[in-house]
């Protein structure tokens, strides 16, 4: 199910809305459907919907449209949603404990399993049902406990020298929450959530509102 | 200063970078720069630079390039970068609290000067300097305050209704952090931070990092 090429982040965006919407078909008690009515939903046309699909093989029967329940277990598979992934959190001032308390992440298939801080008072405290460990447990907790992704809440100084901890412990995707740019090994994942970056652009709208 | 028509958010974006960059320069004492060393840079062509700004008029002499920072202060100008934009937090939660606690805001030119929660308990303490109002005071505190953006993180299901007060009391920008899809009427500028999308794609590359 592994595609030929390189699949664009947009595809791989388009394929979670088409699986979402595939699951709210199934609730309504739709069986088929065709690649423009499912692109239809979702104002996308249907080349685009057979583009997006076509990295991974041939879906459907032509002419009778895609079977709702085997597309959506067969995008469920090729998009990881068939399994849990566990998380960490690393740092856990506001913005750590923020994102231990979200409760959307079960519903992503992703558990939170362990929380890392540098700071010794916090060390074996429980938030949100996650005991806190000393950062220096990062390296032997993160492969016992099979983490995979690791969610970066600390300061933009701290920032590098705990990725490459992160990564010499084996996580493979990290999300960046520090204002910094960080330097991974090729097939690490890195994405960057920069608040500042979002935030500053509403300047423009603000001047050019009236 | 302002656009003759309609002006991409990507050249929005690198404008802001341009001005970053016009920044170091002038601390590294450079007086004139051309187009091509500017997008360079940045791993932008000549041609990229010139279109971004002339959507804002002519800058620089031909041939001699721009002045750091004469063209700095037009940026400036032109982003909103010259004046401090007041900011409301509403809900004071684990993400809310971290909003406040966020010390990026002011070198962006923004200014938190209000909070407001429903819960009765919060109200009236004070957090990161800043005392909590209840939210019932946010349609008299942000004409009052001249509060022109508001950083949403209430629970989803209150995210509309809030929504409707915050434009009520004059809000121009929302920057919305809860996972729900915001009415607002035309002319009010509204930023969706959804974590769940930007995290559900990490389980795709965990599926295809082997």
């Amino acid at each position: 199910m592994s595609p030929n090429k390189k699949v664009p982040e947009s595809t791989i965006s388009r394929l979670f809305a088409y699986l979402r919407e595939l699951g709210q078909l199934i609730e309504t008690g739709k069986s088929t459907i065709s690649s423009s009515e499912l692109g239809q939903r979702l104002n996308r046309s249907d080349a685009q919907v057979r583009k997006d699909l076509g990295y991974f093989g041939t879906f459907g029967v032509s002419g009778a449209g895609y079977d709702t329940r085997e597309l959506k277990k067969a995008l469920g598979k090729i998009l990881g949603k068939d399994k849990v992934w566990k998380v960490c959190v690393v740092g856990t001032g506001h913005l750590g404990s923020a994102l231990l308390a979200y409760s959307g992440f079960s519903k992503l298939g992703l558990k939170i399993t362990a929380a890392f801080d540098t700071d010794i008072r916090k060390i074996s405290k429980n938030l949100e049902g996650v005991t806190i460990q000393a950062i220096d447990e990062l390296r032997t907790a993160i492969p016992r406990k099979n983490i995979s992704i690791a969610l970066l809440a600390v300061p933009a100084h701290e920032a590098q020298g705990v990725t490459d901890e992160l990564v010499k412990a084996g996580i493979k995707c990290i999300m960046n929450f520090a204002p910094a740019a960080l330097n991974v090994p090729e097939g690490i994942k890195v994405k960057n959530i920069d608040l500042s970056r979002e935030l500053e652009t509403l300047s423009y709208f603000l001047v050019n509102s009236d």
